[in-house]
Order: structure tokens, then sequence, then C-alpha cells
């Protein structure tokens, strides 16, 4: 049976949104959620629902990893924190997922350290969702690592391809790397040394993509550094939220334009819905030898539900491991390619 | 009088649109339009308009610089192009500013070189507006340096911030480190070190501002490298036009949604319109020694017209003489500090 270990005392709202996070996602999730954090804390909040599924279960953590603390000292500092011992259940086989909507650093640190990264993988990404027209489509990395080198967008690359295919279903997933011209020769020097090397990679790589083109849903997946990644991320946040500010804003005043608002208000609700991070509730950290989910640090209990469900998803879908198959054919093949000509 | 040099042969849909835009802002502008391009072609178009205003005139420019045509080498085999006539008319006295919608690597190298930079401004940048609900806000560079050093963008902070304030009026304009996460101490190596030479600036600085702070109007002025603008201006536009298509095809088939998108149509439309790209007309090219204006390559006659008025505008607030000012006092400040303590 699917274990899924969530860090109750991770996030802006916890222990109280994660754990009535927990109970939601309880009814959706086949398997178990252990909370992991401090027993009495954790208990105290359980007490405040009236139906507690037998699914759901506590384990102990003394500690606390707070949203500003160094992530590196907190790993060496506090190995009896909640986020540490999620990450500690999965690495013991006591647990097939780790969920934190507490400190990213921290989790991502720990899962680094902790669980290892898939063998022939230099660094982990974190990969999210972001909305279009067409459907999700896949961003990473999307703030594991601020500085790469062009190596790590190759693995990122086909990382992602494994991400789209098996979390979503789509089938030679499109990788584009993210610039600032569709020409191949435009770019900074990072994206032009990405280019050439996810040009050789056993990928359906359609080169260079724009901002724009990845919101309008022509490509699957867009790999680029940790920082371009997160910018990207809080800017479809920021305008989207902006956007809806100004619609709202707009129609105050107007007697037919709130009759109008009135009208549409699902449907303008569905789309303010999609454009929600809650509705995508954690980016999973992938290469790690094990998954982990990091959920937004402002969760709420929707979101946290959400991130749970996905997280369970992602187990079954076997993510990780077709990661690992699709690194061991892409490190044999690097390896067997020179002998052919010996 | 005052007069702007305009490529007439520069963008998609030149030089029809280029030429009709000029039209139309002529009866806006005190002053002098000169259209620059192959004389017959120009002299055609405006042919087809009924009244032509006479601060209209047509300066022959022999060649065109293609959209995808090498900035450099256009630079150097093509010096009788409409763009480099456009900035040379500026260099000798003969316009005020210089507006392009064609190859803008060719508008900003030949600026660089034509026209060079402002005392003290190693590096020319481009300035572009962003909607937010608090109104328009200045992100730089969006585009002319895609690899940057922190020094860069300390010459970027104090060109955007006299920007905002003889441009926008605001005084006292907050400046911001574009980075992932508001504390000191998260970023890139870039933003960091950007960081620690900004927060000794004779500037409003508040720090790092993260992509939703931007969008939500938090910060006047956020400084970023030329990769991670532009990325920012194509992910808005891609954010907001995906936003739309959203709401429009989740009204169809709906009786009421379809009566409600009618009431609503005046303030939708209204909101659309302060997320689209022609409203913003072009973007100045900050830094170097007389006015430039970056149009949309796709600009049509309505973008152009107000890339026209946006053009006199920055000629009307003497963006370049105040910014060449604050170089300059920044400089004498640089220079005397040590002899303070001698």
């Amino acid at each position: 049976m699917m274990k899924i270990a969530v860090d109750a005392m991770g996030g802006d709202h916890a222990p109280a949104e994660i754990v009535a996070g927990a109970v939601a996602a309880a009814a959706q999730v086949n398997g178990e959620i252990i909370l992991v954090g401090r027993e009495p804390d954790v208990r105290a909040e359980l007490a405040r629902h009236l139906r507690v599924p037998s699914s759901l279960t506590v384990h102990h953590a003394e500690q606390v990893v707070e949203m500003d603390e160094s992530p590196r000292l907190a790993l060496r500092q506090k190995a009896g924190s909640s986020v540490t011992v999620c990450v500690d259940l999965v690495r013991d086989g006591l647990a097939d997922a780790a969920i934190s909507a507490g400190n990213s650093g921290a989790l991502m640190a720990a899962a680094t350290m902790r669980l290892g990264t898939l063998p022939g993988v230099q660094r982990p990404a974190i990969a999210v969702f972001l909305p279009t027209p067409l459907g999700k489509r896949i961003v990473l990395d999307a703030g594991a690592n601020v500085d790469c080198k062009p190596e790590h967008l190759a693995d990122f690359a086909l990382m992602g391809s494994e991400y789209a295919e098996h979390a979503l279903g789509i089938s030679r997933p499109r990788i584009g790397v993210l610039s600032i011209g569709t020409e191949a020769s435009k770019g900074n020097e990072l994206s032009l040394a990405a280019h050439g090397l996810l040009a050789k990679m056993p990928i359906n790589f359609i080169g260079n993509v724009e901002g724009d083109q990845i919101l309008a849903g022509e490509v699957d997946v867009t790999v680029c550094d940790g920082f371009v990644g997160n910018v990207v991320l809080k800017v479809v946040e920021g305008t989207a939220q902006g956007l809806f500010g100004d619609v709202k804003s707009s129609l105050k005043g107007r007697a037919l334009s709130r009759l109008g608002a009135l009208l549409l208000r699902p449907a303008l609700r569905a789309v303010a819905a999609k454009y929600d991070y809650a509705e995508y509730g954690g980016a999973l950290l992938l290469g790690t030898n094990g998954v982990c989910i990091v959920a937004h640090g402002r969760s709420d209990r929707r979101a946290m539900a959400r991130a749970i469900v996905a997280g369970a998803q992602g187990v079954e879908a076997k993510v990780q491991e077709h990661m690992a198959e699709a690194f061991q054919r892409w490190n044999a093949a690097a390896t067997s390619a020179p002998s052919l000509s010996s």
C-alpha cells in the first residue's frame, strides 16, 4: 500500500491547513498519509476534524525548520526536523513520497543529501506546471539551481521529457530551451550552449522557445536555469492576479457591467482557478532517489490536498523509475558509442 | 521644432503600417516626422492616404536591413540602410529621435556605434513598461544585453531611476533588483552582486523584488539582465493572451455567458488593451547619446503611432539630458569620495 509522508509543520499556515489538507486528501488517496511533526500539535489539529480517516497516521518529529532558516544549517543542526524525517521515511522505504510546504531549500537539501540523485543526474530540478489554453505545460528548473551549466539543462531536458510522458501522458513530448528568439543563434551563453547539447539528445527537441510560446502551449517541456524558471513562475502568477484585479475594478460602479459580471461569474471563476497556484498543488523535485514534492509556502488546505494527490499520482506513474531507466539508456548509449569506432 | 526620424522600412508590416502610423501620429506631435526609406515606396504608401500632413517629410535611404540579418554585418555592409540613416540623422543633429520596428539588434548596434554611450554608461539598455493595477512600471534591460556584469545592472538602476522620474513623473522611484526571494541572501551570482552595488548608489533602492511584485506594482523600476528582462516581457504578453483566450473560449455555447460577455465587453476590452503591447508603443533605448526607440516588430499603425508619440514625449522630457547629468554627478561623487579621506 502506498504511503505519503507529509510535513505537518511546514508552510505559512502549518499545522492547521496542512492537517486539514491531509484529511481532505485521505478520501482520494488509496494508501496511508503519514503526518510528520510534533505529535501533540498534530493530534490537537486532528481533534478539530469530525471524521479522521483511519488511513491518516502521525509520526512524531521534535524539530521544525523555520521558513527563513539557512537550509544548509538546518540540515546539519536539525536532523530531527519534520522535513528531514519525511525524507528519511522515503530513504528507509517507510514512505513512497515526501511532501512539504515549508522551507523549500531545506526539503531540496535533505532530498539531495539523504536520498541522493539518480545515477547520471548531476542536479535535481523542480518541475512546475504552467496553465495554457491548450493544457498544462512543464517548466524546469523552477528554483532548485540558481546558476546552471549547460549540462545541467541537458539533464533537465531528459528528466522533463520522461515526466511529461509518464505524468501527463504525452508521447514524444516537445522539448524547448527558453530563449529570447526562436533562431538558434539567439540567446545568452547558457541557452546557446544548452541548445547545442539538447540537439544531440534522445529527445524530441524543437529548439529555442520564447516566453509567450510556453504560455500559448506550443511546447510541452521548457528547460532553463532555476533563477529564470522561478521568475517565469512568479511573473505568470503576478500577471494573472493583476489582470483579474483589473477586471474586477473595471466592473465597479457600472450597473450593466455588474449584471454582466454576475452572469459571467462561473466562467471567470473557472479561468481564475486555472491560473491559481493552488490548482497545481505542488512541484515535483525530479532526479532524486525518491519522490519529493515542493508545495507552495502559502498553501491552504485545498492546495495541500492537491499536492498530496499529485504526490500519489507521481508514485503511481512511477515517474522516478522511468527517469532512472532513461538515464541508464542514455549513459549506456554515450558509453557504447566510442567503442563502435574501435 | 522637434524632429522624429522613423524607419519606414522596418517591421513585419513595413512600409504600409509604419507610414499609416506616422500619418496618425502627425496630428499629435508638435514637430516634423521624417519617414526614412526608399522614397518611391514611401511616397506610394503616402499616396494611399487622403490627407498627408505637411509635417510629414521623406528622407531617402537606399538599403533595408531584413529582420533576420546579423546586426553586426548589417551595420558594416549597409551604411545606407533606413535604420542606420535614422540614427545618423540624430547623430548629425538633424533629428531628435530615431524609431524603428525593424531588426532591433541593428538599431541597437547602430545607436551604440554611431551615437556612442553617455559618459559613464558602459552598456545601453532597453527599458519597457509593464502594466499593473497601480499603473505602468519599468523593467530594464529588456534585451539589449543578454549576459551582464553586476556593474551593468548598477548603470541600469541609475538610468531607470532617471527615466521613471522624468518620463513617468515619479519622485524618488523605488528601484529593485529582480530575484527569486525578497531576502538579500536569495538570488543568483549576478543578482547577489548587483544587490551589493545598488545598496551603495544614490537611488531609492528597495532590495530584491520577485516577478509577482513587479506585476502588483510594488516597485517602480526593476533591473535585471537583458535575457531575463526579455523573458519577463514575453511571459507577461503570453499570460495575458492565454488568459483572454481562455475567457473567450469559456464563454462559447453558454447563452447566459454570452449575454454577460456582451454587457462586459467595454470593461474587458479596456483591460485587454492595457495588456496589449501596442498600447506601450515602443521601448526607449537608454544610455546612448540620443533618443532611440525600439518598436515591436509586429507593430501595426496604432502601435507605431504610439511609439512615435512616446518618442516625442521622451524628447520633451529631456530624459537623456537628465540621465547624462545623473551619471556626471555620480561619477563626480565617486571620484571625489577618496579625496575626503586624504
